[in-house]
């Protein structure tokens, strides 16, 4: 038996929810990123080692998804960056109507780059739109190197992919050549960059994209002003 | 909002495919083992390390969850026990119905003891019964050690833990006793094995509570014939 995994959401209604969270985040000119990953990977390192390389050039903002603890939105905000925690309950990913709800309590006027870091999971949000631009993937080298090929589908929907925790590959025998060629497999042309946000590894690459992505986007708005 | 979370399946129907399971495993004296975590921390790694040393004592058998891939139960295959793979597709835990369905096709007459591994995921199989006697959740160390208390619910429905690449804490910065302290307060009686899958480190301890385990089963069995 054969599964095609596609991107959809559960329902006609989330979809449309997923539409209009899309439409105000252009109207109001954000740039927003669904941040993804299996427990643990880091993404909030990464958000961590990102945030304050585009202190004074963008306001940044961020919504967190997690079953039921603040820890993550606390780390945020000691960065002194707006973050809002969603509490998923025993809801395995964050969906469009959670985003919508939680854009009454957290405004976002004034925000140039919105980070919606989801709950760890490297299935469900695969399939759940949230309105954002840019799909970011997070996988750790330490989970091995076949985690593209049992979790395609999340890695097939991604824009960007960030391998972290690249400084543990030797002690934890992983074969980061091979990880790399599966991330290949899944996706054909999402950039690729390894970093260790422990260490800084790789970070100065990774910023460059996110400054440029976000570049192209300040002269997009020029254009049009 | 405060959420509970609570170890059920979906449905009514769920629940009883879960009891019918379970007596089917009790009346053919097969001991039963739900291994479930993160992606990557190692569930396959953990039954190549145990399923050696139980050769000679234990006739095992595995059954594989997965989205889309045979590597694990190939992987299985490859030490000389019979494994038979579920491709959940899209699905993101094993349900019970799965399970029925599967020993259709995996007869397990002689097993004596029958791991289940779950699709790579710490939120959806916390709330499903499979029929198991014995729920074994393994967590990485490379994953820091907030794990416990961001995903509770599976840690709290384990009889027992495994930590693995407890060689990685000192290169990864992980903090081993904190990891534990918050184990412990997701679940205050499991026992908890911190091992290397890749070392070899710990797993004399872990091989003795399986051995422990089957050999109780075993006087069991004695006393009722």
């Amino acid at each position: 038996m054969e599964h095609i995994l596609v991107r959809t959401n559960g329902s006609q209604a989330d979809q449309e929810t997923a539409g209009r969270n899309r439409e105000l985040f252009e109207m109001a000119n954000i740039t927003v990123i669904n941040l993804m990953s299996a427990p643990g990977a880091g993404k909030t390192s990464l958000l961590e080692a990102t945030i304050p390389g585009l202190r004074g050039w963008y306001e940044v903002a961020v919504i967190e998804g997690d079953l039921q603890t603040d820890l993550d939105a606390e780390r945020i905000r000691a960065l002194g960056v707006p973050s809002h925690q969603i509490k998923t309950g025993t809801v395995s990913h964050l969906d469009a109507r959670m985003v919508n709800s939680a854009l009454a309590e957290f405004p976002v006027q004034g925000v140039d780059l919105l980070f919606i870091e989801n709950v760890g999971n490297l299935i469900c949000p695969a399939l759940c739109d949230l309105g954002e631009k840019l799909r970011l993937v997070v996988c750790s080298v330490t989970d091995g190197s076949d985690t593209p090929k049992k979790y395609p589908a999340i890695f097939r929907s991604a824009d960007v992919i960030v391998v972290n925790k690249v400084d543990l590959a030797m002690s934890g025998g992983v074969d980061v050549a091979e990880l790399r060629r599966n991330l290949r497999e899944a996706n054909a042309t999402a950039p690729i960059f390894g970093v260790s946000c422990r260490t800084g590894v790789g970070l100065g690459a990774w910023l460059g994209w996110v400054r440029n992505a976000m570049a192209r986007r300040s002269v997009l708005v020029a254009t049009n002003a």
